[in-house]
């Protein structure tokens, strides 16, 4: 379990405060009137002080962001490397001030040190083809999912996307158990953000990650596939289908790849043996 | 006009070729079969011989994106800037090897020593908030847009997508004029490389940026309103709604910007006394 505190000092709207002007034009009506807007907003995060990456974010659930980007990253291997998240609000944005234990911290600016400029997607800010990242195995057992779990999830999922029921311009990343009870709902303007908070919240409440699966809305780049790999997660959903590269580290890994994921309808791109058509007697 | 050649080098599969072995859970039913996978390559841009990016991209209309990827990152004001791009195969990805005019070649190394790894999207690789990026004023008179020629782009903007429509992993970015007519579209794995494809083919055509309008199927964050203003267009459709960040470049820019477009319906978020609901005359 994580030592972090659940809320930190900022209450920030996740919605952009006034609304947005707007003319909808539907057939022939005209409907103008004030529209939720997504906030998005720029987070810088600094480890030991120093500068890391700032990414656009949703700012919800930063703490969960702070945690699940640094494993994602590899800067920290559980909740526990670090010490504490403080949130600054400047003038040009936010800041996570990350706290990592000594150990982590002086790793990481060795690291730092050797390959600069590694930030949020796991590519942007790497310049030439020698510095791509490499998939990292996870060690736990990947799970049987029964098919109808699948499905429940997507449904609860659906129900569940209060950020984008407002906006429509955000992604989610869920995280739902064996049976497809969804537990765990991330919402952000950027994919990986969402899946990065989603790991975050999981790793801080000390979920095994093997006793349910992630579930995407967005496509599925090899990106989102390293992450849940990092976290250890076997078994991803996505609403799209994955790219070459996302299929090809998810054979590597052997994760169960399910894509192209409605509740009338799926596509098993890797792991089909691990898809139970009848709910089956499964570990928690 | 644009001295580059049409065509470089490699023919490039933009699907895996050998597709991928799947099974489809439909209702009652299961298919197998095989399913094109869009391929998602990593390319190393290089300019004066110096690494300065890799991008996750589709490895289609790739002289494009080397000149739309060089204008919307600031190195280029044309396509004339480039005087040429070669395209080289290598082990773990491609290589754009783009030769700079001398002027601009100095300019880039000048700036790349000053602010080191400034890539893709614009904002990841930038490690502190200082570094944020500002958005460019875009010259022209922005165009009086009709209601019809939005829905007409849209439907028409459908049936273009044939990469998604075999894959459905791809983002698409599209030219329409002001009658509505869909004249140039580009797909990638990356909504940001697909409008910058897209620029860049617009580029070296020498289309006026303020002849039609952009449409892109993806969300819409601050970056691609950026990127339309850095070439110069001032009107954006997006299939999603805009990120407060978006919306607020888009105003500060005056940028007319459609967000949730349906071929039924549109929310028109800025610039709304630039959409007309008649067909009218209009300067080509």
């Amino acid at each position: 379990m994580s030592t972090l505190p659940n809320r930190i000092g900022l209450q920030l709207p996740q919605v952009e405060e006034a609304g947005a002007t707007i003319i909808c034009f539907e057939g022939g009506e005209i409907v103008s009137g004030l529209r939720p807007i997504a906030a998005e907003v720029p987070v810088a995060l600094t480890f030991g002080g120093i500068p890391f990456a700032v990414m656009m974010t949703t700012p919800s659930d930063l703490e969960d962001f702070a945690v699940g980007f640094s494993l994602t990253e590899g800067i920290i291997q559980r909740a526990d490397d670090i010490r504490s998240v403080q949130l600054e609000q400047e003038e040009r944005g936010l800041r996570l001030v990350i706290d990592l234990i000594p150990e982590r911290l002086h790793e990481h600016l060795a690291r730092k040190r050797a390959l600069s400029g590694r930030t949020g997607c796991g590519l942007c800010g790497i310049d030439d083809l020698d510095a791509l990242p490499k998939a990292r195995m996870p060690v736990g057992r990947a799970p049987s999912i029964p098919l109808t779990s699948i499905r429940t999830a997507l449904s609860m999922l659906e129900g569940a996307q209060s950020l984008n029921a407002l906006t429509r311009a955000v992604h989610a990343a869920a995280w739902a158990d064996l049976d497809g009870t969804v537990h765990c709902v991330r919402e952000d303007v950027g994919r990986h953000n969402a899946l990065d908070k989603l790991i975050g919240a999981l790793c801080r409440d000390g979920t095994n990650p093997n006793s349910g699966f992630v579930i995407v809305t967005s496509r599925c780049s090899f990106e989102l596939v390293e992450k849940i790999a990092a976290f250890g997660t076997r078994t991803l959903v996505a609403i799209s289908a994955p790219t070459s590269l996302a299929l090809e580290r998810a054979r590597l890994l052997d994760i169960t790849l399910v894509g192209i994921a409605r509740s009338d309808a799926v596509t098993v791109f890797h792991g089909v043996e691990r898809i139970c058509r009848q709910d089956v007697q499964h570990e928690h």
